[in-house]
């Protein structure tokens, strides 16, 4: 990573710039214990994890689609027995999620502060659309950013295609994120920059198992921390 | 609307590069006969668009929102008595619904081979991100145009945001939709041009009551005729 040649830094939004897991944690929680008739905790979660990674594809990131996986996922395990109330429970969790206070990470304001008016800053998220827009509205961080890309995918292709229609170039772009899967990987593979910033909890599902060559990208466990590259 | 100043037009995509109301009208009846036990189909039409507008603040536009509001209509409707099954049959309308083919719209190609070069090409849309990405995708449209831009509203404010994004100025974009709330009148409010091509069927809350001074915009039956102003 040359800090020269940075022009466009990429935050992504949850579990970077405020707290999003631990909501879907608590959620999911909740769920298996409304269905704690039907099966153990254990078996519940896995199930729920299987119908999300199954409807992805369809459904995409963010709460609507997570509620849609409990719902199905709620009438599979219970063999559709499942009282209906437990149904309106459920679509409950999702609006309660939906209406989370946004709780903005330590030290992210700072960094903001010093990076902006020097770089174009964006957030670079997956999610819901409208939930990630009244997110970034209610954290008050919106008049840091450029703009919000809320993006479908992570993948290589996605992120080219948002440098392209940045105008820029591939070693001209830094993202900074908690998913070494959707906010390093790619990028390292198309020639941009990333700092990695872990977060306490990762989703299963952006868990990655292999050895990464380290020197392509920095890990770092504050956000103060990504100062001392730019 | 002076042709020479447009650089960007932006084309909405639901019911005006292809098929959609359509399609939601006939979840909307299959809807009404699962619940044909428990009210008139009227009264189950009447709910359920009361129950999507009450919920369109947290869900936003698209086919999730549209079950998850579809779920929980079935439920009052019913006093909690609708069977578990037909929980399943509407997640089953609504992937259905996600798996649509997409019918493009006749002259929509040509116009597109007609415009494209001469000005940035993009498409304007609400709806489900994901949704809207696999549409243009699958349409095989997406090499006449720049990028899609999904967006959470049709305001006034969100074609500024737009239009600061794109670099350009108001009077240098022309939207051309089907619906004059979403695609027409706010357009006109902030001084950018705009067409209107209307589509067979309008979703009733698109539908505008007040007159307009058509004098401001034009509209058309037949999307070639854009091709008479450009």
């Amino acid at each position: 990573m040359n800090k020269n040649t940075i022009k466009v830094i990429a935050f992504d939004a949850d579990d970077t710039l405020w707290v999003n897991e631990t909501y879907f944690r608590e959620a999911e929680n909740e769920f298996a214990s409304l269905l704690s008739n039907y099966e153990t905790e254990n078996k519940i979660h896995q199930e729920l994890f299987k119908k999300e990674i199954k409807n992805l594809a369809i459904y995409g990131y963010g709460i609507k689609g997570f509620v849609l996986s409990m719902i199905e996922c709620a009438l599979e395990i219970s063999n559709n027995q499942v009282h209906q109330t437990i149904i309106t429970d459920i679509l409950n969790i999702g609006k309660r999620m939906l209406d989370k206070p946004v709780i903005i990470l330590d030290g992210v304001i700072s960094v903001l502060e010093a990076l902006k008016g020097n770089y174009k800053l964006i957030v670079a998220t997956k999610g819901d659309l409208l939930d990630q827009e009244k997110k970034l509205e209610k954290s008050g961080l919106i008049k840091y950013f450029h703009h919000i890309e809320v993006m479908s995918e992570k993948k290589e292709c996605d992120y080219k295609k948002l440098i392209t229609h940045l105008d820029i170039k591939a070693h001209e772009f830094l993202m900074i994120g908690n998913s070494l899967k959707s906010d390093v990987l790619p990028l390292i593979n198309i020639g941009a920059s990333a700092i990695h910033i872990p977060f306490h909890t990762t989703w299963q599902y952006e868990e990655v198992k292999q050895d990464l060559p380290n020197s392509s990208y920095k890990t770092i466990s504050k956000i103060q921390e990504v100062l001392n590259f730019l």
